[in-house]
């Protein structure tokens, strides 16, 4: 018997950490029937077919023409192409979803190439790990996890729905905002501490050189931190690019805040260091 | 039969995470015959004998008399106070190091309150995490990380050789090096990220009350991005205080790499933004 959700075709396009993992936890929940797997880098699609992430491994977009539903889980600044290239093959009535980290400037993007017979439903699963490819993925990685769908004017309902029951199905919790505060809001948690943990390597790293092996002496807190700084550059280049105006607007913010430290660490303030970092502490203590 | 290593009474000012892992570690190795505890905050030592960390809870300083090594592991700015508070009542020839995360101000601070019979042996264990007191405190936390040794010229060369073997049977790697190297190196791998930490969750909370909830919506990245910001105020605050000239030149060198990176972002440069990423994964991976 059938799980009254159930997809017959399945196109995962970018079959990376995200789109692998996406296919794992379908698979699991026993909602689809075939999972199409499609990507530019031909070792890679090959480890998702001998990993068992996807069922077919497609060598053309034409061959992505049963799909159903296809999810683009390219790096942000590769979806129009690819969807340029897949859309003269999708069936009518197919629905499209995404799982870009920035919303906003991927559906200004991909809407005018949508074909007017595909739906178009933009989501962003609020999760990941430093690592990224076909290997990377596991079939628990949105499991009691967050993901946000932005849908447009023209998303059509049922095609969110289902999207939306997809994305409960592999584990997740789905909420729906509109593009513009899910892109701030992404830029604050996510893109801002990216952006500071590559730094923050960098600038360490380039003290190193000149001090020998400084990172040497790195107890667990400074991996810890900086594990993030791991990320995949292009996926970060291209999110770095596309939340742009969020994005300054938050690392402004955070200079500010940093700025006003630095100068109480100059001064030797101890009242205002001290209540700083009880603000600190109180803040991140409840989001445990 | 006893550990050929073998301190007959070991005394730890300020049994916090610190001061009570060691005593923990010391135990579990064999190598002390009671441990002594003394605190400013009498919850806090009725606690670390209540959790057996301590065998005797001294209620003033001259209980502290039969120490043959002493610990001191207070945050650095409360050090010289109870130095001073004890030094009247130790035995000739007692051993006093300390865990402070700052050597330079503290060997300074300190030296000039040393009675001549006491011998004094700088040092900080890297390791910790972000929690704090004696409840935090566990046998292992020292085990495979590094302790530094900052010896002076009139630390005894016995002494020194003591506090090593100490550390080593507390499963720690001992290093020797002098106190500006260390402060140097700690304001880099974990001065530095610290104070990035408790900005970024300042940072982050200020536009969180604009916004509403915004770090409900945080992945697992973030809450492990700022783990490090839930460590203990007053600790923070003495570091920041007396490590001020090498963490200022470090916080200097993270604003400049950090406005390099915003500047590349605001002109849209791809290339340098897909190098820059690299460049610190490059150097993450490498100390993983």
């Amino acid at each position: 018997m059938k799980n009254p959700l159930y997809i017959p075709v399945v196109a995962i396009v970018g079959v990376g950490l995200i789109g692998g993992s996406f296919a794992l936890a379908l698979k699991e929940a026993g909602v689809v029937g075939r999972i199409l797997g499609f990507d530019l880098d031909p070792h890679n699609l090959a480890q998702a077919l001998q990993l068992g992430i996807i069922d077919a491994a497609c060598h053309g977009p034409e061959e992505l023409s049963e799909a159903d539903l296809i999810f683009l889980a390219t790096p942000v600044l590769a979806m129009p192409a690819a969807l340029t290239a897949i859309s003269p093959y999708l069936k009518a009535g197919a629905i499209l979803t995404d799982g870009g980290s920035v919303k906003g400037a991927v559906i200004a993007a991909l809407e005018p190439l949508l074909p007017p017979t595909l739906r178009y439903v933009p989501g962003h699963p609020i999760s990941g790990t430093e690592r990224s490819g076909a290997t990377a993925a596991f079939s628990s990685l949105y499991r009691g996890k967050r993901c946000i769908l932005t849908p447009t004017k023209r998303s059509d309902p049922q095609a969110i729905a289902l999207v939306t029951a997809l994305w409960q199905a592999a584990g997740s919790e789905v909420m729906l905002m509109d593009a513009e505060k899910h892109d701030r809001i992404l830029a604050a948690i996510s893109h801002l501490p990216h952006m500071v943990a590559y730094a923050l390597v960098n600038a360490v790293g380039a003290y190193d050189r000149y001090e020998e092996n400084i990172l040497l002496y790195s107890a667990g807190g400074f991996r810890d931190f900086t594990r993030i700084a791991s990320s995949d550059p292009t996926m970060w280049r291209d999110i770095a690019l596309t939340n742009r105006e969020a994005l300054l607007e938050m690392i402004e913010r955070f200079e500010s805040d940093l700025s006003g430290l630095k100068e109480a660490i100059r001064r030797g303030d101890a009242a205002m260091l001290h209540d700083y970092f009880l603000r600190s502490k109180l803040n991140r203590d409840a989001i445990l």
